[in-house]
């Protein structure tokens, strides 16, 4: 889409206005005419079909199988399970009527008050409810589990606030739902889930994230345990980027999903669920992006070369050869790649406007440069130029993807571990928490502390962090004995 | 599951009751608790994922990308084309609350007054308008045209009578939406998905079609032409399953989509949309299938290759050897294949579940042939059995899944071939159509003989057919002249 190239805002200005510029001008996203509703544009589609192509992938590879559910829950479900219902009944979609009319004037359509539903239906916010009732019909021996089941769908919540990924009525999300006799194995797959997210985070997405459980407060609507993983973003602030839910026997009580053990005795289901949404994108977007635009890890990036040739018109036959050669050699190694030869931008648009975009590596062909063997080869995560030859280039281009797939990694891991801060003091801790970052602090695990730093600073508590060697202390706040450190941020 | 092995109807019993019970004992799909939305299992489901990824890629090799846009439109949107809202208003399913409250006796949840929309949303019945509404933002010059988008997600149409996969309120499908700068180009396009339609229909589904333009009264609500692709059920009722929209400006004028052409001039952008569902699911179970279950493509099935032993306890662990082996050279050539070894279930019960199951092809490793280097081989299209040597029998195999495929194709289109009549006589008409078939009659051109038909003999207009030779004729009902014949049959 032909339109001038604009600059962003820079990051040290004004990091909030940097992204939603980012999203809206490297075309990813944009607000729809429906209030808190996002159009995801084909650029940022494509990169969410690569993440969806790879999760899917490795929730099937632990057994899981998807299906799908209905879309609509009936009013009364949501009321089953108790603390559910107080979560997800205060910011839903309602369906109450099935039929429109034109109206008395002609001119327009009106809601058929004849067509007023019985029960009211919901929009599903999440579906466990639904999904448990259904599960009543397939679950009777202990032969029927474990069920393993993900669905990818759309789900709404109405927002007062949104922000574009980060926060929408509706969104686009996987949801897995598990069913198991014991409640060691559901324990185990709510774990194991939360590795399968840690692992896509990081190795796909290049996001370090740091895992752990949440504290009471802070748990889905319903389980027992959430466990989470919390990425840092460039302004320091965390973001909550994947959870997975132990849901204990609540959902097989509420829906009464019984199954005959093996000992032939009647017990109710264990279940979890599990689920990462459209607001990775914007994980992946704070986390990498620079000044200049998007910063894309090559495994998620829809394009990963793009060619650009400068060359006056009668070079340009000779150029289109060489490219469409090395295009293919990269092609049969897997490599993405286009070839912008359009004569209707000049070069230096055209690099402004992929670095927007993000394309990990940028080929230039240039009609002199070609003579001497040689192509210019930039890298989009440090903007380094370096002349290779063009024999054996696209094994360099391969080894490079790899390369910038690492590297951008380690620039986000050590940006994160440079500010993760142990305080012990709570003056200092509500100095130094509005400039962002990760806290570690003692925390006495009562809800009114967790309250009081929400209140006083609007960190939270993140998650009690695994993998931490963790030693008794005192409170910052309260000053009472505290068993371990939880991690505090403040968060998107 | 565990279950005990429940037989279908016979087809020519219970066509109809077959179908039902089919859906339900192969695990393809349920009705859920809530009015006309179906769960599709995680069986049902694998199936439909083949066929998006296909016709996924087909799109993509036309240039189309994926974008998606919101679940909810604006009731004033549907207003804006005149027709379009005539044919959607009428069965939609309305939002008009966007909040819960716990009720007065607190044990449960009512809607919020308090929470009515200014402007009531309405669950996507399909999104021209939504689109169009987008476009406008998208499209200013000719260079931003073609725009070619698609979108995989769910609608909803309020139906009041629902069959699974045939007919539900909520289904999932894909809408592809384009925008063109010419008339030509539009219809070009429309035709051109239309052809992928029948491409993948005739070499995935294996379901022969006949590819035509609708009439009038059967066109999209809101297009100039409506092409379809029609197939026969084993009925010999029709089923439509897939249709393309050549939209002329319609929408652009609705939503005010101009664009600036090479001299500078505003025009409206030319418009098609086209969509196939779940319902084409319904297709491939009522062409290919039979009185012991599923009959499924290859190309479509989850699992290609079952293979059960047959032996006793101790004979086990050598043939558990030799199945793996075959399984790694099967899976070698990209079948997919399982083994199912389980000792709680015969194997009489095991052959039954999987034909119900639909799995092309399977194997019996018995102790006693594997002593003569011999495999049972069944095809589940013919239920023809056959004893091949073990050696080199993974190519065989391979052969045998497209010889399959072939097989049912050249199967359903001798069928459909054999029930298309040419009828000039309306009374012989009216007797025959009772039975099924497709019946290629002259028609006269008039919504009102359309109308009498489908009075009548609850037949209606399918298309007028591409690729037959049309001679002139007379009408059969009016008597009227006639330009050509038309493909007339009762459907689903």
């Amino acid at each position: 889409m032909a339109k001038e190239l604009e600059f962003l805002t820079k990051r040290s200005e004004d990091y909030s206005k940097w992204y939603n510029e980012l999203v809206i001008k490297a075309d990813l996203a944009e607000q729809s005419d429906v209030r808190g509703c996002m159009v995801i544009k084909p650029y940022g589609y494509a990169i969410w079909e690569k993440m969806q192509r790879t999760l899917d992938d490795m929730f099937k590879e632990t057994g899981v199988q998807n299906a799908y559910f209905p879309l609509l829950i009936p009013k009364s479900f949501l009321s089953k399970e108790a603390e559910h219902v107080e979560g997800f009944a205060k910011e839903c979609a309602v369906v109450t009527h099935y039929r429109l009319k034109t109206n008395d004037t002609h001119d327009g359509v009106v809601v058929d008050p004849a067509a007023r539903l019985e029960e009211e239906l919901i929009i599903r916010p999440t579906s466990e409810t639904i999904i448990w009732n259904t599960f009543k019909n397939w679950i009777h021996s202990y032969r029927d589990l474990p069920l393993l089941v993900n669905q990818w769908c759309n789900v709404m919540r109405w927002e007062m606030r949104t922000r574009l990924f980060l926060r929408t009525s509706e969104f686009l999300w996987q949801e897995g739902h598990t069913a198991h006799a014991t409640r060691e194995e559901a324990e185990e797959r709510a774990q194991m889930m939360l590795k399968v997210y840690a692992k896509f985070a990081e190795e796909c997405m290049a996001v370090p994230v740091i895992q752990g459980v949440k504290s009471e407060t802070e748990r889905f609507a319903g389980a027992l345990d959430t466990y989470t993983i919390e990425a840092m973003m460039q302004d320091g602030k965390a973001l909550q980027s994947g959870t997975s839910h132990f849901l204990g026997q609540n959902f097989g009580k509420a829906f009464e999903v019984q199954f005959l053990n093996k000992d032939n005795q009647a017990e109710y289901a264990w279940a979890t669920s599990w689920g990462v949404s459209t607001r990775l994108m914007g994980a992946l977007i704070m986390t990498h992006s620079d000044d200049n635009g998007l910063v894309l890890p090559p495994a998620l990036a829809p394009t990963q070369v793009v060619i650009i040739p400068i060359a006056k018109p009668e070079q340009l036959s000779a150029i289109n050869e060489k490219a469409e050669a090395l295009m293919a050699q990269l092609k049969a190694l897997g490599i993405s790649v286009k070839y912008d030869n359009a004569d209707n931008k000049r070069p230096g648009f055209k690099f402004a406007d992929y670095e927007l975009k993000g394309i990990p590596v940028r080929l230039v062909l240039g009609a002199r440069d070609l003579e001497k063997g040689l192509v210019e080869v930039m890298r989009r995560d440090t903007l380094e130029k370096e002349n290779m030859p063009l024999e054996g280039l696209a094994e360099k281009v391969k080894a490079l993807l790899d390369d910038i797939q690492k590297n951008i990694y380690e620039k986000a891991r050590k940006f994160r571990d440079e500010h993760i801060y142990e305080c012990d003091n709570y003056e200092e801790f509500k100095e130094r928490v509005k400039d962002g970052g990760f806290f570690l602090c003692h925390w006495d695990g009562t809800a009114e502390t967790e309250a009081q730093i929400k209140e006083e600073t609007q960190a939270t508590i993140r998650c009690v962090p695994f993998g931490v060697e963790q030693t008794p202390g005192v409170d910052m706040v309260s000053g009472k004995p505290a068993k371990a450190r939880v991690l505090i941020a403040r968060s998107y």
